[in-house]
């Protein structure tokens, strides 16, 4: 295992702050309803007011709120209506004192008029009159031209995932083509003389079809990037160094499950290092599992070494690959994740100094949500299909006892 | 309003029990590239075994576990290595008493073999036999044909959207092309003498651009379905009936949001109920805000119409229209949403009998999180996207009080 010994294990945190020359995609330009998720190169500020003209919020009668003071059931004010305001069109009428205007919810203020009496505090009665019975403060019942958003105020921040508010926040701004990051081009090879392609019907034995990469490209999407296939590749160096040549002069980030036996991973790690500059810059990651993790970067790209065997590299990509994916795709502001705490069934032992992830089934027991580990060789992808999420050990604990309640992510 | 008072408000449970007669979509066939969030018509399981073959887990020693019984540092095996097991073909060695074969992790078990002892507890000190240092079992280091699934076995379930994990499940047992549910096309509608498009780049006074349907669109795809759009449609209730036939005839559900005047809601009110039968089935829905909202079928394909405030339409929609999406797309398995407790900074007042649905913004104070309820007019747009999430108060609640922990659904 050449150089393999100059490398010490890693935690997580130390891994990723291992790549710091990795850079973000450049920006192309997207519309509207192409926008969900997509990540704001800048901040993307507002060029108009909002609404742009002071605008009723309910259904009744533009007035002077003077001319409501102090009324009440028993002692209304009677307001003549000049007329009626209606949607869409700049009202041709100004309100005087002791006048009124008809007001639809959404409709723009006459001038002079200061404040919107809700139809339910009057009575038409009288024949072109209203009798308001309440009072209003100037400002009631209408929105400022500019109280939704001013001039220059953010609409959506760069670096953040455009949620479908956002999008009702733009289209109100008039926003219908704006730049994002490209989505990340993520390669992703297999190694392996066992690995064969999902399509293979007949298996050999001692054949096993690939699981690892339509996962990872599952995930590669959850991430916000665009998987690219590289195949599977047998354990020969060279191959394997030619094709990752081509993955990382073609994408933004590349992914390479080794084989599951060492001399496959040999062969990855060799074929990695001669990539570079500046080649693998971690080879080891304190995780369990997970651990015969290597971090590499060709030029500005980095390049993600995982174990072979499916769960492994699953557990590793979602702490180490996800992370990079977002990076690279310019998302600074990561979207929260579903979460929840329930109570260990059972005692989990751990090595301090290292992360380990558990996967967890949960069931609710007399209204409390409880999680049970779900144990079994990391060979086994029916333990991660099985799972609903799963819950750490953190570096700096030695175990967990059963009974504490802990964060469990869960899968979606 | 005609028709109206015939309608009591319901609650978000019952609206949406009010709809008993919707379908899901039929299937399709998708390959597995495609299949992240889709969901699987039929409960997909396996033909094969997986993997297949008894498989070694370990780097090693394939052996005969009795061989070791009772071995020690002291005290070592020394069995004969007959041969090595090479990846991705079947061993043509049978292990005999005394006799080992060098086993990669991932290589088929020999026959007579039972066991694999871990390379890390052997010694090859003497060129063609190897030292055994600890005792295996049989079954140790290795998993069985039919250890990770067996025929028969369910390998993603009906009704769940499919997760990363799973894409790797089936990719393993050489599903790659599945029946899922076709992603519902969901036709969005706009009314308002008001509301003019996104694109509209200079505003007459009393104009506002359609925000709702950029959003609804974005919530659409995040319940799985495909918006279509079908334009603004002024406040004019035949073409408003027009519009929505054809929606009704080519969608899988459709949602209009009303104008946000009075007579623009009775319009669109009177347009669905002409849609009919069994035509509008609810009229009112006891959330705040959210209130005027309308469910009603048209045939087998439920509409959905939506007060005119943005803000009011996203909450109705969260809570009424992306059930009925994921419904009608066949998902019986709702993903988790992330979530997060925290502490309300000050007390909301509610009725007993509505749900109040309050936006908040989370902040992060000695170390404990706080959830500030936003206020505002619900015509603005600015208040949902400054929110973290929403927090409710139930039906049964008459309020919160100020410092309480409450559940914080966030936006992603």
């Amino acid at each position: 295992m050449p150089g393999r010994e100059f490398f010490r294990t890693r935690t997580v945190a130390e891994a990723l702050a291992s790549l710091p020359g990795v850079t973000a995609t450049s920006a192309e330009r997207v519309g509207l309803d192409e926008a969900l998720a997509r990540i704001p190169k800048d901040d993307i500020v507002a060029q108009w007011p909002l609404p742009g003209f002071a605008r009723s919020t309910v259904d009744g009668y533009a007035v002077q709120a003077v001319d409501t003071y102090g009324v009440s059931e028993g002692l209304p004010a009677y307001l003549d209506v000049i007329g009626a305001v209606t949607m869409g069109t700049a009202p041709d009428l100004v309100l005087r004192p002791g006048t009124a205007a008809t007001m639809p919810t959404g409709g723009v203020m006459p001038d002079g008029a200061d404040a919107v009496v809700m139809v339910e505090h009057t009575q038409q009665t009288i024949p072109g009159t209203v009798e308001v019975v309440r009072p209003v403060a100037p400002g009631d019942g209408l929105i400022k031209a500019d109280e939704d958003v001013a001039v220059g105020q953010l609409l959506a921040p760069a670096g953040r995932p455009l949620r479908a508010p956002d999008l009702g926040m733009l289209a109100a701004a008039g926003v219908t083509s704006l730049a994002v990051h490209a989505r990340p081009v993520v390669g992703i090879c297999s190694t392996g003389d066992e690995v064969v392609p999902p399509e293979t019907a007949e298996l050999a034995v001692g054949q096993v079809r690939d699981a690892t990469a339509s996962a990872l490209a599952g995930l590669v999407r959850e991430a916000g990037g665009v998987p690219r296939s590289y195949g599977i590749v047998a354990d020969d160096g060279m191959r394997l160094e030619r094709v990752l040549r081509d993955a990382v002069s073609d994408c933004d980030l590349v992914v390479v499950s080794a084989g599951s036996s060492v001399g496959a991973r040999d062969e990855t790690a060799g074929a990695v290092e001669r990539l570079g500059p500046p080649g693998i810059v971690c080879h080891g990651i304190a995780v369990r599992p997970g651990k015969p993790t290597l971090l590499a970067q060709c030029g500005e790209v980095p390049v993600v070494g995982l174990p072979g065997n499916p769960l492994s590299a699953l557990v590793v990509f979602r702490l180490v690959g996800m992370p990079l994916v977002r990076r690279v795709g310019g998302c600074t502001r990561v979207p929260p994740e579903p979460r929840a705490r329930a109570r260990l069934t059972r005692q989990l032992a751990s090595q301090a100094g290292r992360l380990d992830v558990i996967q967890v089934r949960l069931e609710r027991e007399d209204g409390q949500l409880v999680a049970s580990p779900l144990f079994g060789a990391s060979a086994l992808l029916s333990v991660l299909t099985a799972a609903d999420g799963y819950t750490i050990v953190p570096e700096e604990a030695t175990g967990l006892d059963a009974g504490v309640e802990v964060d469990v992510t869960l899968y979606r």
